[in-house]
């Protein structure tokens, strides 16, 4: 029973601040949020620049549809209402997670603005980035890395963003990646880069 | 575009392992579940113990109402699905800050053992501790730190816990916590020790 008498530790009973948090951490909070069509790169990237963090000494996380839509959202569907509630719970979740510090990834097509900007609002100024994955269709379907498009242009699944559902493109994105030009590791660095000019994390030798 | 470069990183595009952060943290994740009558001082000890692992260099985190009835669970009322779903959300939830290797403190009333026991499930044996906060009823309503008991005795709330709704104690919870008979500091302490006995942290000075 004398564990924490033996630190002096100084007891308080409110909540730790975020930026006690921080200071822990050595990092700041945020939220990356890819969005993109499906095979468009956003996991991949979100993945390369996870491991990338993580072996710079930084906590980061990423929360896609498979940890999500089999957890937290496995009783919604594909409506309209659906999709709007799975990406207002994702921006909600991303936003508890960046109030623990966590540099946080979301990958999800997300392909309307109204949810994004949602996503945005709850995160809070400069908590928020948006990283538009902007790779061509054409590209993507190529790709297909789920046999989703096929499917899609076979009939068997309605309402496939960009097949036939729109996907609104981002007006101010805070970073564009065409995964047909850059690797996911020239688009980690990238996304570093911002996370250092933003304050988030150190700059290398800091 | 050479600050990754020059730490030799070696590129990865697959997840990063929970043991991976768990290294990185020097703790593992887990979710301490407070449970008990509003009044029974869940929160008071989860945010005491959140300040105690802080000040140890541990990354902690408290899920209550504040953060989470007016964000992720804000479409929810107070039917008996709602807080089912209340629930479900919580320890789902819950479970990704576990993966992300925060230890985690939910302080939800959740009467229902069914319910936590799927919180339970969710998170995985040796990832969840039931912390039952088993203050007696009396001492809860004379606390009435919200003034519910007051509104429910007067009939202005219905169905409130401990007054006309059952609360199911846990039948076997990790630890139970009388606060008329402990402080929040010492609830704290027999925390921290079965964190430590647990391997969740290191003891101090190891």
């Amino acid at each position: 029973m004398s564990t924490i008498k033996a630190t002096n530790i100084t007891w308080h009973e409110g909540h730790v601040s975020r930026e006690e948090r921080q200071k822990l951490l050595k990092q700041k909070g945020c939220l990356l949020w890819f969005t993109g069509l499906s095979g468009s790169g956003k996991s991949t990237i979100a993945y390369t620049l996870e491991h990338a963090l993580v072996q710079r000494g930084h906590l980061a996380y990423v929360l896609d549809g498979d940890n999500i839509r089999h957890g937290l959202n496995k009783n919604l569907g594909f409506s309209a209402e659906d999709r709007k509630e799975n990406i207002r719970r994702i921006g909600e979740v991303g936003k508890l997670f960046v109030d623990t510090g966590v540099i946080t990834m979301t990958a999800f097509i997300s392909p309307y603005r109204e949810d994004r900007q949602t996503a945005r609002d709850v995160c809070g100024k400069g908590n928020f980035f948006e990283v538009f994955c902007d790779t061509p269709l054409d590209v993507c379907e190529q790709r297909d890395p789920k046999g989703l498009y096929k499917k899609a242009r076979a009939g068997e699944i309605k309402g496939f963003t960009g097949i036939d559902d729109p996907y609104e493109a981002p007006e101010n994105p805070e970073v564009v990646i065409d995964t047909s030009k850059h690797s996911p590791q020239e688009a980690a660095i990238i996304l570093v880069d911002l996370l250092v000019k933003h304050g988030k994390i150190a700059a290398l030798g800091e």
